[in-house]
């Protein structure tokens, strides 16, 4: 018996495993320093410990996208090792603040299987939480992947497909962020005098400013994540396989989105929920993102008057300035856009 | 009206205007091990709390460029994101120390103020101000910039040129360095044995060793200081311009000749002001910077034994070894220069 | 007299004599998240707070090799500035756990010397020795390099060639570990079901991944561990030189093996001891790493029932994935081989 992880394959899944995922991970300024020096991010709440400590938290928070990324990278080694593609994400919730010194452990439960018709592959829905030290869950997630089978002749599991929320509904919204004293938010320390009642559905939101991506930099935040996916690392191989190239992961586009996201967005410092997210077209290094977002919906959340969220649907493009809110050509997507992300952000009001 | 910053052009600042700039910063052990590693800067008083402790500091303070760097990095979307050039630095002094823990927040004041001759573009003076949570000043200096116009119609306003002095008076230094014992100040473990005796005004030392410079290390620098000038990180943009390259940050060069300084100036640990500074020319990933510096004086500070001033001009070149010192070509700048730095360092007497 | 370091010389060496190394310095969890980024560790004790001190930790130790790269930095300025060749490493041993917030110093005591019959150089043996800030000893062990003489004329020195151990022996290990509390160890969280039984002397592990270096990533890490050998950094004079290039520091093979080598050995947590390391052919950016391990022997510690040790030999290549464990073409090394590591890692029964 091997005594290396060959991950798990389509048919190694059953409908309500539960998988406890290595490695716990204790969260530290130094992974928040790094984060901050991968993306640039500017939010005054995750940046500042006198600026959160001045609105209601005891220190800064840790930013929502940086746990993101460190429990998803938990779920790989077990979930997408074998993965053909990650198809997509739903009903991510943030659930409870991470602070510097939390340890975040993660779970996730076989919710759906469905073999494809060519009976090599098969979608594997998994729900995968985050969990801090003392046990509470900080972030629960749905995603789906399509995983090889280890060999196309077993037979195909009995097919469970689960209901997704198209959307959070605003009453979801908000465990991750204590109420805040609005009036003691410094609009000017924080970048934007912008609140949530100054932002319109429909409106759209060019990010103006674009960041390139070096090898070094994806590697480094990939690998900060412990995320253990091949394609990012290995030149090796990569270059005798499809592109070529390593592949950049998903999670580092959407972080570069939401820092470019701070010009235009800069108090919608908390993600409360994200609705769902398409990686639509891979990112190398060498080109350079950009994003532009539309306020989708603008939503009290009931029994707050502190804030308000806004759905947001942020597209991150490659090599392609975003004044002209690129997303579409006839039915395809504009052959520039990399990631359409829709999600709720919270803002004070 | 636009949710994003286009900046500030030449007409919108006025005389005695005081800008509160965003994000406020929390500098922690995690920003320092990565200045480490940017820069692999030694000094030992700024590396081991042990050491600090010993001579009389509570613990390590951060390294003064990197309080410079996070201090003058919210100045740029308010001061310089419609910057021509960056003209120069004067009066620049470091006030109080700044330890890990430790929340920056800074402003700057229109201190000057005159249109160029082509009516395209405008000098703007600012003194900017670091401060620390508690409302202290920690960082004190003027700089100067060109900035467009946003309207070259736009009426001139009065021309005020503020007085700057040419160097700090000795009487003006070590607001930042407490009182040190220097009898337990470990010189081996410094390593280095010269004083500020050993040092002569007229002296040029060989700082011997060259850095060179990637793409990915110079972005990320420039991220951890929240810099956001546009030049530093997109390629796409850049590809098109001047250069067809992305330009180094000028403090990503001051940081890397203070680091290779140490060879040679190994108890000069601290930076109590600077003098003035010129980007001579532009440094590009890929190439390899060196420094050497000449002790211009050497002076006593008013009621302290502990320490010395020595006022010192360190050049940086780029791809240039300076074991012949090189500097100036008739008039001008030998083409390898990129840095011309005056500044006092404070070093055990 | 220069005030910049030129190294030591072959015939500055003397036998007994004890170098104290610049510069002290203090570990942080800032360095660990770079650590974390830089390999992509995935140890759970090393990783979680939480997993530590359920075993019986205080929290997190400090990986074993950043401590050996912090120690061995501060010992290339007065020992290895002038070296020709890092001939090899023994009798490491790993005495007492880091913490962050510890501060590491070192020293060197010069335990041998032989003349090359050129002339031109001779061998240098060091004891160098890391202390944590109380003057407890973390780490022990000698290395041997090449030194060029200052004058080829100078006599040669009484030839003294130490005694190395092939190998430490079992009761020499274990002194870094507390005794920990294998009931509280969670094989799940830890990623890998396997114990010290359940690995055989003989038995060969291909870890399977490969991780692409580049020259930010060693660059940042060899600066990180302010480790000053010009080879690493400085692309104009390397350029010139025997390879064109950049050498990556041969410690960055090691973390890089010891990172990969957790698919495996996932429970493998600490280097006790290092027997023996060769760096047969040099890396540099662009290429990328691969590893696989034989375990050489399995031993009792006595007097502990809690964890066991492994000798293990670990080879690591460039460009050359492992399945086929390559290792010799006759006599000599595969030519993919960057690296033969002999140690010793403890891991609970």
């Amino acid at each position: 018996m091997s005594k290396t992880n060959s991950g798990n394959f389509f048919e190694d899944f059953r409908i309500g495993q539960v998988i406890a995922h290595a490695t716990p991970r204790t969260v530290t300024t130094g992974d928040i320093a790094l984060y901050t020096a991968l993306y640039g991010s500017r939010f005054a709440v995750q940046s500042s410990d006198a600026f959160a400590h001045q609105i209601g938290y005891s220190k800064s928070p840790v930013d929502d996208l940086l746990v993101f990324h460190i429990v998803f990278g938990k779920t790989v080694p077990d979930i997408s090792l074998n993965a053909v593609a990650n198809l997509g994400y739903a009903d991510c919730r943030f659930l409870a603040p991470v602070f510097p010194g939390d340890t975040l452990s993660a779970t996730s439960e076989v919710i759906g299987l469905k073999e494809n018709s060519n009976g090599q592959t098969g979608v594997v829905y998994v729900r995968s939480r985050g969990f801090n030290q003392k046990g509470a869950v900080v972030l629960d997630y749905v995603r789906w992947v399509m995983v090889r089978k280890r060999d196309p002749k077993s037979p195909a599991p009995a097919e469970v497909v689960p209901q997704l929320p198209r959307a959070l509904a605003p009453d979801q919204l908000g465990d991750a962020l204590p109420v805040i004293d609005v009036r003691k938010y410094n609009f000017d320390l924080a970048g934007s005098k912008h609140r949530w009642g100054d932002y319109l559905p429909g409106e759209r939101i060019d990010h103006v400013d674009g960041m390139t991506v070096e090898e070094a930099e994806h590697q480094l935040a990939t690998r900060l994540y412990q995320n253990t996916a091949k394609v990012h690392f290995n030149q090796f191989s990569e270059g005798h396989g499809r592109f070529g190239r390593r592949l950049i992961y998903g999670g580092h586009v959407i972080s570069l989105a939401r820092a470019l996201s701070f010009n235009g967005l800069g108090n919608a410092f908390h993600i409360a929920a994200i609705n769902g997210g398409r990686h639509v077209s891979p990112l190398f290094a060498g080109l350079t993102v950009f994003a532009w977002t539309e306020v989708l919906e603008r939503a009290e959340i009931a029994g707050r008057e502190d804030v308000g969220a806004l759905r947001l649907r942020t597209i991150a493009t490659k090599d392609q300035p975003c004044a002209a809110y690129p997303l579409k050509e006839g039915d395809a997507y504009h052959p520039s856009v990399i990631l359409d992300l829709d999600y709720w952000a919270l803002i004070p009001r």
